[in-house]
């Protein structure tokens, strides 16, 4: 029997004793240059080279933390920028990832009109029928969804999302400076991040998993004080919130995301964790050992995260 | 030299005498079956097999359309759903326009933080770098993009279209049946896209081409009223409309959108052209001339816009 995907992050968090997952946004900047170096020879300085190293350094990572993890949020932008070659490094990524037992949230904020949403979640969380056959194209675990476009942008994935037996997380409160200009912006005196707080906790309703919805909600780190009133807004939604560290979110800001139940939310970090070796702190380690400075920076991470959530 | 992608534009919409745009949006449903069998018989029922059905599909309609249309829509959500191979199509279809002369308008609704939209914007409209080469991923002329996130998420696109002489249309009033859900919600008494159409006027202020902007925006055919005063909210922008045809939009309906010098919109039709030959009125062509049937779809559809336009 195939496991609803939230019981499966629930279980993988409670197992691991982490509620995080990782990034693997692989900008070019962080790749160690022995692995650019070799793959670029091979490839030469081509879109299949930049994959190819992308590919080298994501499996080191993903070797060195995959036990310590559940789950693992590739940003698509960062492959897309290498055109079919670096999608095809991304599909390989997931791959990888459920090979290593890891869940996959396919970080790619989509969301159209609904025929247009229907082709995107039969992207990245379903199956397309080609003559007979029906064929997962990326095939991630969850995805993340922008809501502006309203109900019939969003429904398409969460009909998918059940017959799938997966999952979204839905933009509400986004983790960058201006993402207040339209979001929090005052409909009937109160903010429209949380206007579709309350939409997203309607579709979570309907969409349940054993004591979680399959819907989740994107709140970022840096505003912890919306953080907070979200939370209440969406009891039933696990929130997948970024900014913590290099966007500068700290743990003690993020206890408030977490339910009475110590579940609910699950922290992201990218650049602090796959970029580690070239931080002061892991600087010990050295640009070929970038892989154990990660581990180590998951390992603090966790313990930072739940030294906070001890002292709830 | 090269020539700044709005002024391009608009110069292939004066010289063809028609401001209207093809979405290709190759659904597999819209597909003759003389080329699905045939791709699938040589490709077998695999991502590949579907990927070169869109191919041979869109490769007779741009045929047989380029002539008289300045510019092409592909919605990459239709070809991300066939994976790495679809997205190969994407591409290939982009570069077969090209080779055409046409336009090519990504529909690709992308929107991030910073970071993640730069890499968005790279992939779609500008170059990736790999060692010390430079290079296009996908190359559209230019792409829509989502504004949930604010300025922070729309200003790489701003500085890589200036960079690469290329343009953005940003959602300001989608034409789907639930847009209204958060876009019209009342913000100081007026709706949401209006607040958004002023952002993107003052986008559009810094980034002009000769008398339009390359900061263009999205706005419905099926919400005339709004069109009207989108219209005079932001006058330098281009606004591109989805939502004439199948979705329901009228000719009559779209005058607004255009400002007094006959230009300022472009008229977007998807199913309505690429599956002409489904429809009662162009049956008569029969599935085995479907792009003689596309092609007479586009001559009356400019015809039923210039006529309308006439009028005013």
């Amino acid at each position: 029997m195939v496991i609803l995907m939230i019981n499966k992050l629930i279980d993988g968090i409670k197992k691991k004793n982490a509620p995080i997952v990782v990034g693997l946004d692989p900008m070019m900047k962080f790749i160690p240059a022995h692995i650019k170096d070799a793959a670029l020879k091979e490839y030469g300085e081509t879109l299949e080279g930049a994959a190819e190293a992308i590919c080298q350094f994501n499996k080191q990572i993903i070797d060195h933390i995959y036990d310590i993890i559940p789950a693992i949020k590739p940003q698509v932008a960062m492959y897309e920028q290498f055109g079919v070659p670096g999608l095809a490094a991304f599909k390989k990524t997931i791959d990888y990832c459920h090979e290593k037992g890891l869940i996959v949230i396919g970080d790619v904020k989509r969301g159209d009109i609904g025929s247009t949403s229907e082709a995107y979640a039969v992207a990245h969380l379903g199956k397309v029928s080609v003559g007979n056959a029906k064929i997962s194209a990326f095939d991630e675990d969850f995805a993340t969804i922008n809501p502006y476009l309203g109900t019939d942008g969003i429904k398409p994935f969460l009909d998918i999302c059940k017959q799938e037996k997966k999952g979204v997380f839905i933009l509400v409160k986004t983790s960058n400076p201006s993402s207040g200009e339209f979001q929090d912006q005052l409909v009937d005196g109160k903010p429209l991040y949380e206007l579709v707080g309350k939409k997203v906790d309607e579709w979570a309703s309907r969409c349940m998993g054993d004591n979680y919805s399959y819907v989740g909600a994107v709140v970022g780190a840096t505003y912890p004080e919306m953080g907070k009133v979200l939370r209440k807004v969406m009891p039933k939604s696990f929130i997948l919130v970024p900014g913590y560290g290099a966007q500068g979110g700290k743990a003690d800001d993020l206890v408030p995301y977490f339910n009475e139940d110590g579940l609910g939310a699950i922290v992201n970090s990218s650049r602090g964790i796959i970029a580690a070796y070239a931080k002061e702190e892991y600087a010990a380690f050295g640009e070929h050992n970038f892989a154990e400075a990660s581990r180590q920076a998951t390992v603090d991470m966790i313990a930072d995260i739940n030294k906070a959530l001890d002292k709830k």
